[in-house]
């Protein structure tokens, strides 16, 4: 294509509201632009790799036996209602009324639309497992957009849903997917992990997300610097490992006041659940961590209380459970608050009233990696995909039956699987720039090679640069020709924003069938002569990612 | 694909509130689903054959020199109140409000939004023409949704949108666009006619529908018989060919009331505009065409009103038209209502006060081709496409301008090129089908072959078809292998609804090696030895549409 002729608005300046390197490098680089808050076009170039994206989601997903479609954005309300997500999904769900004062959803997300689609056909087990997924453009009006398209109102998501009349069926679909984005991400020439995630106390039990590394990324992730193990902050496990013995008793010691002491300090957090108080002790130095605990009592609600009771004699209705780093604790100091009264030499098993140990403390870095598998380090990620064992939230809500083999009728089981393509290109950005713009990797790059001619208007770089574009066409090229009538510094500038893996450059030795030939990345120039020009891009290419 | 696996729920029965072929077809062969009245789920089958025309979409438009790009939906309210669109368009724009109480269009036309996106930089002639083009989904509210796909709320159509500086490169693109659709449409296998059609007063000149034929088609087409002319029954322009000698002209005479004669009867139809009121004589077993005298008299407001005065002495602020069929005649009868007075042997030229003759009446079949090439018959036809010439309503109310060569700042000239691709999807149905169920052409068809084990709890029947399914397959054909447990009744009218182009029936002889043929179009089977299998379907397929 020549670039004369092609839509892309490149900036010299950033501008000045576009926070991450992403946001600013997709702007500059004409590959986007933002229409209203959170609203972006894709422009040719930023299109290009959008399409690109998808058509490595659709092989994988594909390959892995799912099935494509394609459902509305204008969801009815009554579908909402029936789950009740109509009244619980608050202002980020966008809404419309139509000319009769019928509302709609304008889908955030698609399982009530796609079990009203199947509960009449998926009716009995033999036709189960099924697998049904989309790539659509997905709306959440977000109360701060931000980053660009990583946090958008309007933005292209891939969406997948699997029906299921075992866990066992779900749990290989489940991992039919996990590796098919694993394989749609490795692809897409991202660094990632698929990390453990929190399902949340009201729905299914497994999930990962798919996180991209990115000092950008709002996620923490634990992984292990030895082993594949990688999880959310608050899911990554810490190990029991304390086998140490305990220290020798001495008597429980009590001093008025709040006390310093020469003792590992423990404290109590207090919470309370619909029905009952609880009590965790934990080393001072830890950090409390709700959701283990909320998985511990399988409840979705805990609220954080004072903890402005006695704790040395808690009362019989409140539980206490201590953090395993407490077990083997034999001399340690405790406030306590109520009598307004320092423990020393306190041991927790001997002076608490602790029903269970169990792990309520985040990790640490230089922890153990849970896997038994090297030391676990901190990394900022983009979340990127999620896999999701959904069960029968949605079917037994929306009255969506199969009939097994016993001609009885059971809910379906779901799954549901998603990506966020137009966050996937941010997360590339992210990986994929120096300070000049972007170097795409190849299998995304909008154009593989960027020939340039400095002086179109000088006849022998002109006729060369032609010929050169006319045979990397031939030989199955993309090509991006610039032939514009541009001072070379702004071609040069507009080559880094775009990014293209290989430049060719064809300048004052053009008479001479010389060119120079560079990548994008380390953007050393070498001279070569032109007719040998297709086996070294050829080489070059072989080199890069 | 294994039929057993795949998500094609089939039925029986025509749905009560189908009207059209196309609608009833798309529904019992499980190509759609209905999620609110104008709303559709393209299911696997249905999305195959969407993905299969944008393929043929894209080729043609990339061909023809346009850039792909998506815009957003959500359109804000302020560009469309630049224009002044937010108010004339009434409720079949959707709208809705985000959280922050600001308001957004759901795109039904892009004309706003793409000339906000390229004002700032298409500045300069230098970088004209510009042809920006997208596949997108779009939102009506229509107030009857009706015939499925034809008239549905959410659709999805291709839209594209030209800049130029001047009426000559417009002119140009216009006709690369009109090719390209005539392309689209002929590797769609669809029978159209490129129609002549009416641009509105305001607007453009020139523009073209693309009609697909059809009996269930809104639109009524005048076309030649013997050349490619062809116009929307208002735009057909009629040949004033009339060379006949006047006859000897008699004397006027007048006899009251209202009187039959054996003379020509005319008549007379009066108008107002802004400005002024006209009178339009006419043979009164002609057609007045308001259109026809909008545009000679170049208003877009135009209100009939009774004839209520004197026809013979029209005063001098009423402008006397007469159609071109009136002009020779001299043995004419009319009534004047004014005076109660039938006029006989009327000759217009003599007795009324007309200032021009023109084209004013509808064409009517058995009328000469306005080309001058055979004769003119009416069709029936869905639009599927449109051609238009913008000029500079959207650019001078937006402020799009760019220099010109000697610097002077003038506004864009635009043309727009759509394409009803979910309505193509319905023509094609319209056009493609019998009682049984569709018959897709080659170029569209969801699956090429449709593999049919009659009873695969038989081993023979089992085994020969996962041969020749893998066979297929490698040979890189698009198979459906019809795998179910289920009736051979049920499996030969599913296959009558899928309509894949070819079927090959796998049943008792499986143990002999032979197998049936069938082309979906005629039905007749042919036995055939599984071995020469591959070059039977070859054949079979090259003399199918």
């Amino acid at each position: 294509m020549k670039q004369s002729q092609m839509f892309i608005p490149t900036m010299k300046e950033t501008p000045a509201d576009a926070e991450s390197a992403s946001h600013q490098l997709l702007l500059r680089g004409g590959f986007i632009r933002q229409n209203a808050s959170g609203v972006y076009s894709y422009l040719p170039l930023g299109y290009k790799i959008i399409k690109k994206i998808e058509t490595i989601i659709r092989e994988e997903m594909d390959r892995a036996g799912a099935q494509e479609l394609l459902m509305p954005a204008m969801q009815p309300a009554e579908l909402w209602h029936e789950t009740g997500r109509w009244d619980v999904y608050g202002p980020e769900l966008m809404r419309l009324k139509d000319r009769h004062g019928r509302y709609f959803a304008l889908g955030a997300t698609g399982e009530e639309l796609i079990t009203s689609l199947v509960r009449d056909f998926l009716n009995s087990y033999k036709k189960l497992p099924m697998n049904l997924y989309q790539i659509q453009t997905k709306y959440r009006d977000e109360k701060r957009p931000r980053f660009g398209l990583l946090r958008g109102r309007e933005f292209i998501m891939k969406d997948a849903y699997s029906f299921h009349d075992s866990a066992e069926s779900l749990d290989k679909t489940y991992w039919a997917m996990y590796t098919a984005y694993c394989r749609i991400f490795e692809r897409c020439g991202l660094k990632f992990r698929a990390v453990l995630a929190d399902s949340g106390a009201i729905g299914g039990k497994d999930t990962h997300e798919f996180q991209a590394l990115a000092e950008i990324g709002e996620d923490t992730i634990a992984y292990s610097d030895q082993s594949n193990y990688a999880a959310n902050l608050e899911m990554a496990a810490v190990l029991d490992t304390d086998a140490s013995e305990k220290e020798a008793t001495q008597p429980l010691e009590k001093v008025a006041g709040k006390q310093e002491a020469n003792e590992q300090e423990i404290i109590a957090q207090a919470f309370k659940t619909r029905t009952e108080t609880v009590v965790v002790f934990i080393k001072a130095s830890d950090e409390m961590n709700d959701v283990k605990l909320k998985n511990v009592m399988a409840t979705d609600l805990l609220e954080p209380i004072p903890a402005d009771f006695n704790l040395m004699k808690t009362d019989s209705n409140v539980r206490v459970f201590a953090d395993n780093g407490v077990k083997h604790l034999s001399q340690s100091v405790l406030y306590n608050k109520f009598e307004d009264v320092t423990y020393l030499h306190l041991d927790p098993e001997r002076d608490l009233n602790i029903v269970a140990y169990d792990d309520f403390r985040f990790i640490k870095e230089g922890d153990p990696s849970p896997d038994g598998k090297g030391t676990i380090r901190f990394a900022k990620g983009i979340e990127i995909g999620q896999v999701f064992k959904l069960g029968t939230k949605y079917s037994e809500a929306m009255n969506a039956t199969y009939l097994d083999a016993e001609g009885k009728a059971k809910p379906l089981i779901m799954g549901c699987y998603g990506i966020g393509v137009s966050r996937t290109l941010s997360a590339i950005c992210e990986q994929y720039h120096d300070e000049g713009g972007m170097i795409w990797p190849k299998s995304l790059a909008p154009f593989t090679l960027h020939l340039i001619t400095v002086n179109p208007k000088n006849e022998d770089q002109y006729k060369l640069s032609e010929q050169l574009y006319q045979q990397f066409v031939d030989l199955g090229y993309d090509v991006l020709w610039d032939d514009r009538k541009e001072r070379p510094g702004v071609k040069f500038a507009d080559s880094e924003l775009i990014g293209c893996p290989v430049q060719v450059i064809v300048g004052k030795k053009a008479s001479e069938n010389i060119v120079e030939i560079a990548t994008r990345k380390d953007k050393a120039r070498n001279e070569t002569q032109a007719v040998s020009l297709p086996e070294t891009v050829d080489q070059l290419l072989k080199t890069l990612d």
